[in-house]
């Protein structure tokens, strides 16, 4: 029997690779594209650059396990030089492949400069940063009554991790690589459930519990002191789609929070709606206009009264 | 004191070894097992093979960093050939292990036959697969105002991931092997919160957005240019339980979408109902009945009228 | 043109360095925390270990894939002791970060001891789980019309791989490091959007499908045969926050869920209520008190009825 | 300028790949060789195959780090059983290339029993030889005045590393698996300098000091309590090469060594001769005939005095 | 005891960074360097691009374990694509660091375009050089009666890695990258004990057998059907050292080894003497003159004879 | 055919676990040891060390590839951080199984304070070390023709590679840790084919050329400006073995070689003889005794002559 069977596989590996770049080439005509090269920053890359900028910011707890006190500058110096570098290549990578199809390219020293500059300017801000995110996980472990320490805050909460991402990546998408700092809210996303854009801007003092399914769009803008269960969804109220199935892009459409919000597991808040400062607003409520300061909005009454229960 | 303190363990390694052998024989004995060996498909190989069929698929996005127009080809048929023959060893533990407790076991050369058969099936398929999920790329890049670029899209969209996981897993459904499927979707799972049951059949121009806790069940059937955000369920509607608690399988049970649905976040819908043509389903909308072609469902009004709030 | 860029960064390594110390001293006064070294239990030898323990447990599923019987009890103890060692390191860190701000700090041969103490019994108890976890494998595929074997069930469904990092890091709860507990707990939230907290108390044939976005709160109590779909919470009941916004911990302050209830996918259940036994909670229904056994709690059918459809 | 540089490679990919599967075809056919697959036994696959073995042999030495004795037992049979399944697959490739041309090849259900036979007896071996490799960690801890333990002879002496090898490479080359034991003689020669063939045979108590450069033929029998220093050399006798430059196969054509005898550094002894038991060979002696026991074989004392010396 | 012994170390870190620091900075002024990063290939990524170009050159034999037939051009030209595109960047650095302290340096796009062109040449040579390696790997099986097979020789010889080795860092040292060049020669010389520098010109039928401690200059030019054995030295003849110590560099100053020479073990030859063709230079003789074709040049038999042999 | 085959392997693991543990024992009690874990320093473990230490030493030759100027001081901090404190670990290691079978066992806390001790000296010997290593880098420069840098020599020479080894090795022999000191030198003996004994004294300027078989004894005492190429051995000068075959420990048994001197490949000097200052000693020279300053040796001038050449 075994001499009937070859060894070899039977699939036609060359008439596929074929098939396969003819699908390639359907596609990059259609979208009249041409690409030289892989020429997108690469998750792989940037993954490496957060973990290593995670623990410039917090050496003792998100560095290496066998770090001091003495050697803590050292590491944080040589973590940081490691991840600026490889992000100045990146960030290149991002500015290039974005006026490929443009009629006049910059020249790629320019790019190279456009780049530094703009590391620089991340570099600067990361201890602004790291004030920023204490204040985060004081209000986690002040917000959680099961929180034992900000050790474990830190440690555990996905919520602070997710925030790690975000205001590293909301630097970079002002700095002018959206891009990039897409990878690194997804990044966040994947390992937390917690997907929040770049583009948003959030205030101090900011706590999401358990976080799973929370979503916090573009142009949403968070104050200070705001508290967030999961599956919360801060979103853009979604008109029917035109003739042409376009929609318009970067409008704001997202809702403004004002601080000393908070909002439980499961709300949604839809549109750019404000929500007054130190209001409440339910679990599952669905809101889609603005509610003024001190607002406790609440499921209406009736509906959970209205729970049939047979026994 | 250190004397008193032997280095060596406490524990009775031996003891532990022992009973929880006894736990294993049990549970073999209860369910009338008897695996020789690990004979399932791996995780870890199965991971391998997706990660080399991504780059296969997508060389220039999402093969490795360095790659050029040059090497396409040759990434692209080494990644393929390396991943079709980890494949196939997948497949035949697959088909293995299903025939085991059978009285008349097919011979091994045959199992070995059949597995090549069903990996030329699908290297086959590879080509048509990626020209479908070209559509899913675009059909994402007009659906969500934050989109950039077509390759944002491609690199950040967990909805992307999840589609290329699923395309995949669900080709190897049809073709017999639903275990290597399921391992498949469920990596999609753990990497985006989007569950989507191999089983399930999803036309072109599809687009998830955001994702996290999307659950499309084994016997939904969804049409063209359709549309789905976060937290959405196309789920079975359940019964009571039977005296013995068992519960039928492989019936039709979930939902029918027809073509250029839209399903707001956190709508539910279960069952095996018909979304007609060109609906709109609104964002935490539970649904158990059909509604007819342009249908837009919301709800109540009343419902979100009745938001209590004070201030 | 390039001798006018210099090839060496623009940014100033050394200022930021210091200025992170400085953000890192701010916090660590405000905190009064003084730490030498990086005194706490690690993500990644934590994942190891749990790595390791699930080989241990199910060894021919689990473990490596050229695993076979023969080989099999040398295996588990391998991977139990380096496990079991690996466990003891990361005990005693906790135990040491716990007690470094007491007076009266308890010497490291003590803890060494007590870590050592918490190993051995957490070892023993580990044939218990795997009879206890056999139980919830079982549960899974008879509740589950689209499983085909428990084989599947035990490779593929992420609520089996909740429930083995979560009944280890029960057991470890108890025993006394709520912060291992707690990491592995996460460990499994990450990977399958289940987030269970380690305090929570689970009885046999617990089944979660799906699971994303399921919570269950550190002082829940659930009894046997249980079954609970995706994006179930089991919470506490939160009330407005106090004048200086710190909350109570420690209370018992989630639901009590008995024997054979069924919770269906978005319900949540809030605040120290009893679910009686055999109740079936429905989908999206939101439940702030107790109901009594055998109830069917579904959402009021006014506002099934109430969504508005208009074609 | 950078236009006119283009991105991608100058070379002829195509081309060379071309080309250079027209020099495999040459060779191929010129060898009258038709490979279908990589149908060799794997350097990286038995280099991890000998270092379990290693780690097997010599569990609190050459295993891991974290042993301890609880532990070894677990070890020991944890790590053989990946080693000896990893070695049948060799073992059956090495089986398998063999035949290749034969007219009559064996089936591979035969082979596979072969090749599990070999490994059942080498596996049976392993006892014997680790009780044979004590002899020599003692001989090098007593040959050796820088020896301070036979610890330190253990893990330092790349002397004892290369007997480890040869003792495993021989028994497999007498089991009839040249090619594999050919392998693990040449790891060895990379990581010591040490060149012995694996059919050699050598008694126990063997002492290699230093090592590199010392060579030994593939028919040289060496007795017990038998040290050679670096650079020793018992090879073959060489005659002029034949016409047609064939050098006859099989031979026996190295010495034969006897107990007890000493030879020091850079000394060559070729050919079938016997030196007898006791001798010693002094440093870059030049031997091309038997001696008899007790010989004190030194370079004639005219060479030495004739060193030229001039101030 | 515990709370005296601080637990951070007692290593003064900063001091001996500052210091290292000194003692960069006085060797830096002492050769008048100024390095401003690290601009030098990297032994790291030589080592993999020529792992890389020995799978391209023989891919059954030293590719993946499983390669087949089907898939051979794709792995080929996926290797050389990503060892070319490696080397490319090496050869850029390799030029750059050349003309760093030059008065006029050559802009970085020049550099790019040359690295460009000696990538090129390179690859063009690989199937002229794959060509020559297989009369080496001929060579090796009809010199050595312990070869089995060409299999064997290609898997195990370390003479023919060290070939491997050779002919490419020759075409790349006559190519302009002598750095290159030489570290993939002391890559061979580290994995084999054999030592030949890249400028040196040898024929084709080499072989070398056991090889450690070879010693092949930079000026040597070696014919075909030469034949070498362990310790052979062909090197320069040292005079003694000038007033300044410093020693000319460049000149013609190593053996010429005409067609069908062998030389056995241990013999050198010094000086840019020639063997004449045919000639068979024995073991262990020291010769620093030529010898004409046909040449038998032994020890003087009185050495031999004059073995001191005391019973 | 395949049923008659069982699948899992028929060799005894029980059995032969067994076996060697009746081997460990018998060889346990043999040698009066009871080792209760790996109590050793692992060879692993101090090869990441060197590899740092390496790093630290020649930052942007030796560091990462992709190291600039300003990050260097924070790379050189952060590596040598990481190096001390695993080496701290080494340390402790060594001196507990040194003491192991004392009747009056030194405390944990005492060995721990020893540890930091040496290495604390260790730490502070660095700079001195560099400073050192850079006359050798220097010599090799000045004293090879083929040399066409000193970074060349750096990044290639195999003599210098092993000397940034002893140097370090040579530093913690002193500091009395003689074990951790032979595995390093055992690494570059792997790696180079150099052998020097850790106890060997070398003054700066040493240039050891190709260096593959070059033995250096325990006692030997090297001086400044000394030179030496390949196969040169300073060894001991042997006497016959006594009645019990034990040789006595510790003597100073090697050469002393004063300033300038050069040895040429192959020379062998054996015994406590003294080379006096500036001499030569040719190539192949064997040598027992003494030689005043500026000795020209060579091998008698009869022996060259001597060869026997026919033609």
């Amino acid at each position: 029997m075994s001499k009937s069977v070859p060894q070899t596989a039977h699939w036609d590996l060359v008439g596929i690779v074929a098939e396969l770049r003819g699908a390639r080439e359907q596609w990059r005509q259609k979208r009249n594209r041409d690409l030289a090269a892989h020429e997108f920053p690469s998750r792989e890359i940037v993954r490496e650059v957060i973990t290593q900028l995670r623990g410039a910011l917090f050496p003792l707890r998100l560095g290496p396990a066998d770090l001091n006190r003495d050697g803590e500058d050292f590491y944080v110096g040589n973590a940081l030089d490691a991840a600026l570098n490889a992000l100045v290549g990146q960030v290149k990578l991002e500015l290039t492949s974005r006026q490929r199809n443009e009629e006049k390219p910059v020249e790629g020293d320019v790019l190279s400069w456009q780049a530094r500059e703009i590391v620089t300017s991340f570099g600067k801000s990361l201890p602004r940063l790291r004030a920023v995110l204490d204040t985060d996980v004081e209000a986690a472990y002040r917000g959680d009554p099961a929180a034992r320490s900000v050790d474990e805050v830190l440690l555990c909460y996905p919520g602070v991790l997710a925030l790690i991402n975000h205001r590293l990546a909301h630097e970079l998408y002002w700095l002018g690589v959206p891009l990039i700092a897409r990878i690194i809210a997804e990044l966040a996303h994947s390992e937390t459930g917690i997907d929040i854009h770049p583009g948003a801007t959030i205030g101090g003092h900011f706590f999401i519990d358990h976080g799973t399914g929370v979503v916090i769009g573009e142009t949403a803008q968070i104050g200070e002191h705001v508290r967030v269960y999961q599956a919360v969804t801060l979103g853009a109220k979604r008109f029917e789609t035109e003739a042409d199935g376009a929609l318009q892009k970067g409008q704001a459409r997202h809702p403004i929070v004002e601080d000393e919000v908070v909002i439980y597991a499961g709300a949604t808040i839809l549109g750019r709606v404000t929500i007054g400062k130190g209001s409440t607003i339910g679990g599952n409520v669905w809101l889609t206009r603005s509610v003024p300061p001190g607002s406790q909005v609440t499921q209406a009454r009736s509906q959970q009264e209205a729970n049939g229960v047979s026994t």
